[in-house]
């Protein structure tokens, strides 16, 4: 697959089919991806968490909020929830805060599991204590995001948004998922 | 090419071959691609200056500082310098900050680099004020990274590094740069 083809098919995917279940061996490849990154002052504080068997993301799933602006959506239904979960960490002994580095590798493991036929989101809201427990993860270790993944089900399209306009994406009657995104027109700046 | 060899061929490179020119349509596509990628909220705060031209590149240069760990050398020769650069702004009236929104937009354009024979690295320490006034950027915007882009002329290699190792990149005495990565053993965590 094209570069382009990767990043434009890379959305954020929220239903999945669950039945289609990813093993250890395609999280760590995703983690491996993301051992090859770019790293603020290469402190490399990032460490994961795989999840892959039903219990465990069943309990992850009750840790996390879907989709803010759908305000009448409650996340997936049993059958279309993510079918793995990576748990992104910051290491606190290594650095005291993630700087960039989360956005570099999120980004990478969700282009990697799209080049696998795969999909994901980053889950920002996260019940984080909750999390914790759930998955006995030491105090030494801050709770990033959660990156849900699994064989996408729904349809994202991507709508070109007017220069003011409304960035909240949506859901049709159909059930297809609009996301609206800004232009290069309105994104490359020049002043000079 | 593979993902998997986009990732690993990207490199964060600081030696080009400044002939080597950028025209504005692969700016252009890099910007392009930042416009597809997941946005905190989609809020979708960051936008670009692209700077080609021979002046405005000495201009930024200045602005710029080189490979921290790397204390004897004080960034490429005049012939080894970037051929482009990416400015990457936050734009104050749509976010108070990026959130984790640059590292995902700085990684997708230096895959994006990769996968068109290019590379580049991303600076982030930046005289800002300087920069501000070199390039005219408006108050409203903050100044997030320099991307540094161009046809790579270094040879990178990445280290396996040991637990509790050296996280400090080096050149041998070759001029290969060498740059220790943590392996997935450590990465990879279970607590349970």
């Amino acid at each position: 697959m094209k570069f382009r083809d990767i990043v434009t098919r890379s959305r954020s995917y929220r239903r999945f089919d669950t039945s289609f279940r990813l093993d250890d061996g395609q999280l760590a490849d995703l983690v491996e991806l993301a051992c090859y990154v770019p790293s603020s002052r290469n402190l490399q504080p990032l460490k994961y968490v795989a999840v892959s068997n039903s219990e465990s993301c069943a309990d992850v799933f009750g840790c996390l909020s879907w989709a803010g602006y759908l305000t009448d959506w409650h996340g997936p239904v049993e059958h279309e929830r993510p079918a793995a979960y990576l748990v992104m960490l910051c290491d606190l002994e290594i650095a005291s805060g993630a700087a960039c580095d989360s956005g570099i590798a999120a980004q990478t493991i969700l282009l990697g599991a799209t080049s696998m036929g795969l999909g994901g989101c980053i889950v920002a809201s996260v019940e984080r204590d909750r999390l914790r427990s759930v998955l006995g993860i030491p105090d030494r270790f801050a709770i990033e995001f959660v990156l849900a993944l699994g064989k996408p089900v729904e349809a994202v399209v991507i709508d070109q948004m007017r220069e003011e306009g409304d960035v909240r994406y949506y859901r049709d009657a159909h059930g297809i998922h609009h996301v609206p995104k800004r232009t290069i027109e309105e994104v490359l700046q020049q002043f000079r």
